[in-house]
């Protein structure tokens, strides 16, 4: 990636869609109206056949690429923008935040028109089909009848394969990123200890903290050290701390003594105060995650659930994440095959865990561009056959 | 191991011993006097060549085999008992519960003569090397010259390697199993996040709980609920609970939904109510193993600081055991191969993660029988050549 490329960045100013069709969401609620906000950057083409949509992970939000107002990049920024991997001068790149989010998106810190109070714990539980669900009504609103593609990574990564279940002629590629088919038992027992933190802290306040004026900042803390540390392989965090201590001798306390506590409780930190993540979104989000489980339907059979989907396929994993290891990537690979389905197939040397998504990578990049340019020219193709109709 | 031993169990009764040799602590505190509590099992030989000492893990104790007086049957009972691999009617086997524990060695739960009250947070860091120097006062009370064996899992592991270093005459036979020669980055992550989670519970006072006559339940739970995630391995994990729900369906709340989320949450609350383990000690021991690192002194060079060491080495380590790998093992190991030290290795296969150390399975069984069996000859030896000198 081009060191100068924040220069170039555009800012970008996110928009907002109020949907007023009532979205009846999997645990049986129903959301009357809500409103999802997003960003988009570069060109829509003329047969808006150049239409990207990205979803995001647990902690992400609708900022994926560019700089916001405040000259902040976007989480993607690496891999979005003009001549990088998913390219800006080609593609029209759209990112919303999840609804149940905390980013702008209607959850747990907006107003429940209902009561006329945030709607704080009394939001409800939404999975990975409501989100694609309420993504679909953007889709519809930017006047798009198929995505080029869809681009997760993580939990990005389950909505996109989601997305190519539910929605199998809205979508022409599917990028599934360090994701899995669904959440091991060890995934889950993380994502609890990290709820249970979060909700056994007193300023949790059964949810309803944000009507208090306090936040649960030690358990949203414990919560995110927790996360942070399953982000990274053990590799990575021995080459960028190994048992390096913050003062030069031993201190036989319990204050931070080595480098790696001091990171992870300034990352714990961050989180709850600087970044202000809501803890019912975390809690939401957490649980979103452990209901995906797209075979369940399909007597637990993945290659069954993916027999709809006629998108074409990149998975890409890496190899030193442990969270969902490549593996869990094969699963998908493999359950893809079985209904002969277009599939490309990228396990990424890397040390740097889950995290690595994210991260410079040469081969990463290498696979995510090449992989691009296929879409661009489907998309050109696409556009021209078009054009030739019309 | 045979099925009906638990009939054959015999009731062991701990005793007490008070050290008033003042203990200099690493931290540079002095421990003006201390008691230690221990059991024994089967009898100390005449020459008192047959003794061997097992130390315990994180949140084991001083029973370690047999059944106590309420029928509760000792962590290790699997291994050690008559004809079992550890054959207490041939060995006579002591474990003392660490000092700065919290069932019976002085430790932040019992009285400061100073000061008439309970320790508490002011119960000085002991490190390993402290165990270490404590339990010879125990060796010398016992009339022992020589230990037969060290043996120890997990934390226990590392004292055994400590014993070797610090005292290298003084034991014939090292048994390192599940151990490492120190922690890694990430494993100090983890015990972060759980001293965290102690610490940040309301109910822990600063420590001072005792006197309050509360426990910081929340975050023991906590604490207990991550280490235990991590004793397992995923697969273990996925076999035992896979994505099992409690009830039939979803709930789509935050009650407890899968299996896996019930057996942590018990085995959390078990660990603070039940067992009643003390937060302070927990705070300490995950200190003393964050502390360990013999090879430190050396100018971080492991194979310098067993350079010293004169056991026999058996190290075994357990395929699935992500906490301690097998890698970290091979580090031992290496280092002893490069003092041309006596040392036999065991990769056992299991599935079990960190947890294998105690738990049935026979390759690990067979090894450990036959190298107690080479122990038990060189005891002999030992014996008969005393004996002569008579």
């Amino acid at each position: 990636m081009s060191t100068d490329s924040q220069i170039l960045d555009e800012v970008v100013i996110p928009e907002y869609l109020k949907i007023d069709t009532p979205l009846k969401l999997t645990s049986g609620s129903v959301l009357p109206s809500y409103e999802l906000i997003y960003e988009t950057y570069g060109e829509l083409n003329e047969d808006k056949s150049n239409a990207i949509l990205v979803c995001h992970a647990l902690s992400g939000d609708h900022h994926v690429a560019g700089v916001d107002k405040d000259g902040k990049p976007g989480w993607w920024n690496g891999y979005i923008g003009p001549g990088k991997p998913v390219d800006t001068n080609k593609f029209f790149v759209v990112c919303s935040n999840n609804l149940g989010g905390c980013r702008g998106s209607t959850g747990p810190t907006t107003i429940n028109p209902e009561t006329g109070k945030v709607y704080g714990p009394d939001f409800p539980i939404v999975t990975c089909e409501d989100w694609v669900q309420s993504q679909n009504e953007l889709r519809k609103h930017l006047g798009v009848d198929k995505w080029a593609a869809l681009i997760g990574g993580s939990m990005g990564g389950m909505q996109v394969l989601q997305w190519a279940i539910d929605y199998p002629d809205k979508l022409e590629h599917a990028l599934v990123i360090a994701a899995a088919p669904k959440l091991s038992a060890q995934n889950i027992a993380f994502n609890e200890v990290a709820r249970r933190a979060i909700m056994s802290d007193p300023d949790f306040l059964e949810g309803r903290f944000i009507e208090a004026e306090t936040i649960p900042k030690q358990g949203l803390s414990l919560a995110r050290m927790l996360g942070h540390l399953t982000y990274l392989s053990d590799d990575m965090m021995g080459t960028k701390f190994g048992r390096e201590l913050r003062e030069d001798k031993l201190q036989y306390n319990y204050e931070v003594e080595f480098q790696v506590e001091s990171y992870l409780r300034y990352q714990g930190e961050k989180f709850a105060t600087k970044m202000n993540f809501d803890a019912n979104t975390y809690l939401l989000m957490t649980k979103a995650l452990d209901y995906f489980d797209p075979a369940a339907k399909y007597d637990h059979n993945l290659s069954e659930a993916l027999a709809k989907a006629t998108a074409k396929f990149l998975v890409v994993s890496f190899t030193s994440d442990w969270r969902f290891s490549s593996q869990r990537s094969h699963e998908i690979v493999k359950a893809l095959l079985d209904n002969d389905a277009s599939v490309s197939y990228a396990e990424v040397e890397s040390q740097h865990g889950h995290d690595a998504f994210l991260l410079p990578n040469t081969h990463y990049e290498g696979v995510f561009k090449s992989y691009m340019q296929r879409v661009y020219d489907d998309t050109l193709q696409n556009s021209k056959s078009n054009q030739g109709e019309q």
